[in-house]
């Protein structure tokens, strides 16, 4: 992604100094700031405080978080794997990354572990960079046929996506909004509507940033407002991430995708979900009998982070002491109100015929 | 409605000095302070400012709003009915409190008006509280029902309302949560899930804050949350209050009603909007393409009122400076989602032939 105009990726590894570097994405808006990562506990912290969050790039985080933890002590994979495991439990391309570091670093010598880690690291940095691209091209096809049928009619194609699955969520290019940027780099006039996705903010604070960075237009919504848009014609598609999708299509992603879901089915408004394969869980066929919802600290709800008049990022408590709270994190989209589903291998439908393609 | 075990009302007159009384609402939850309206133009303030909202209890304040300007200047009716209709465009129920008084006020001699206006208000106050009362009554028979099928299975009825239809969007009782207080007042073991409401958070800020007061068991949850807690079996009805109703039973109400009410929809939960009869616009039968959504500022959404860490009350900026920010602050709820309409002269089905008997 471009900030200022210049190239950089949500995470990358820094050869001269050894360390991992990410955005501090929990300072997003407001302040652009560069953190290094130089530990396993450090890495912990990243990904549980959020200050690295999207399912592909947490899962590339926590693979250089092994290397970081043999670098300090070569005997410690099993540890490292289990506390990069829990700081989200639910998250399943962590589990993924895991398991990729653990495959390729099976019966190896202590003195040849940190090497293979860091070399794999940045096999799943790199590989994360070219299925997100390809997520993007294959989307790109659905926009274009659709602004085909609409250009005579409006000024730009309307999107709305949910939450940030953008380059914020992965190492570069973004799932959903990989989509807008192959669109927008094809010529494409574009729109995103953008809800701000309570408890975290993670729209108001991630998206419209990152879009407006890449010079897209896009207009902030609060996330009660995208029914009423759907319904009076000033959606045409909506795109969001996912991170687990089951084999019969249901969509688990940030809690409030499936009433956006449900609002696009009845108003005959095309409805996508971009993601990579490694997200799929093929285990699993009913999402909403089988995925555990992880249930986040009632701070989240309760207070709210943003900037004082004296310009200073401070913490509001919004709700008094002693409200009784509940801080589900995600909820799981049926596939029945799934239009496709976009990966680096092309486009699916959401049922398990069409998704079992991609075991063959 | 009950605050600290007294009884109180969002409004009141105070015959010995002469002042109308409200609960100033933007300080809630964090701080109760009544403050006095002594003129037409605190009263406006306080109608635009939303120190005062929800439909029936603006009508009553700007009925009051009259009788102070009529105190000050006998010769300004006209003009205060104007300045008052302006401060909330889209509101019926201001319209309709402002034509009573101007029936009431019709042709009485100048020296006349003041006492006839603060005596209309008086009456118009009065009317609110019985209505609302009468609301909560006709919607008891529907939770005793519901009560009735489910005891065997739960602990208690669990409800999910949206916005703050409650005592505090009226004079007293609510429209809305005064269902619940007959209900609870009724024996019957309640839960509330309170959608938060953004922009203005009227649910976590008022609904949670008023329902704790009168000690009905209440969890605040984010806008997202409702579509996967209806999904997973944990609510057993959706109550909401409406601004406007048109005849054919659509509901226009607080930005975000609509996808609560697609949600109930597709899990087979009953989706009732509590109303009083004076907020129907018989003169409209489809919402969607006949009524006007009020657009509000930007600030709302980019911005938002909490305690800091210090204790005060403040606001953060949570969008950056720039950031395009679209801020409708209603939505209409199709007739077909709506299971029925509870009003104080009985429940109605959502339809111009049931509604139609309001009129015979």
């Amino acid at each position: 992604m471009k900030i200022d105009g210049e190239h950089i990726q949500s995470i990358w590894f820094e050869p001269e100094s050894d360390e991992v570097c990410i955005i501090d994405q929990t300072l997003l808006p407001h302040s652009l700031e560069i953190i290094s990562l130089q530990s396993l506990e450090e890495t912990c912290h990243a990904i549980s405080a959020m200050q690295v969050r999207g399912a592909p790039l947490i899962g590339v985080t926590a693979a250089y978080g092994i290397y970081l933890a043999l670098r300090d002590d070569p005997n410690s994979l099993n540890a490292a794997v289990s506390a990069l495991a829990e700081t989200r439990p639910t998250a399943v391309n962590l589990q993924w990354a895991l398991q990729r570091m653990q495959e390729n670093l099976n019966g190896l010598d202590f003195s040849d572990l940190p090497g293979k880690a860091l070399e794999t690291a940045q096999l799943l940095e790199k590989e994360d960079i070219a299925v997100c691209e390809a997520i993007g091209e294959h989307g790109l096809g659905i926009l274009q046929a659709l602004w085909n049928e609409k250009n005579e009619s409006q000024d730009a194609l309307n999107l709305l996506t949910h939450c940030n699955a953008g380059a914020l969520a992965t190492v570069d290019w973004g799932t959903a909004l990989s989509v807008v940027y192959k669109a927008h780099a094809a010529g494409i006039p574009l729109h995103v509507w953008v809800d701000e996705t309570r408890p975290r903010n993670q729209g108001a604070a991630l998206s419209c940033w990152e879009l407006t960075q890449q010079k897209i237009p896009n207009t902030l919504i609060v996330d009660n407002a995208g029914g009423h848009l759907m319904q009076t014609g000033k959606v045409d598609l909506c795109l969001v991430g996912s991170d687990r999708t089951t084999l019969g299509g249901d969509v688990y992603n940030k809690i409030g995708t499936y009433l956006k879901a449900l609002a696009a089915h009845h108003n005959n408004i095309p409805f996508y979900a971009a993601l990579p394969v490694s997200s799929i869980d093929f285990s699993i066929v009913d999402g909403l009998s089988s995925i555990p919802i992880e249930e986040r600290d009632a701070i989240e709800v309760s207070h709210i982070s943003g900037i004082t008049e004296a310009g200073n990022i401070e913490s509001v408590q919004l709700a008094p002491d002693g409200t009784a709270i509940s801080n589900l994190g995600f909820d799981v989209t049926p596939a029945q109100f799934i239009t496709g589903i976009i990966t680096e291998k092309g486009v699916f439908e959401a049922n398990e015929a069409s998704l079992q393609q991609l075991l063959d």
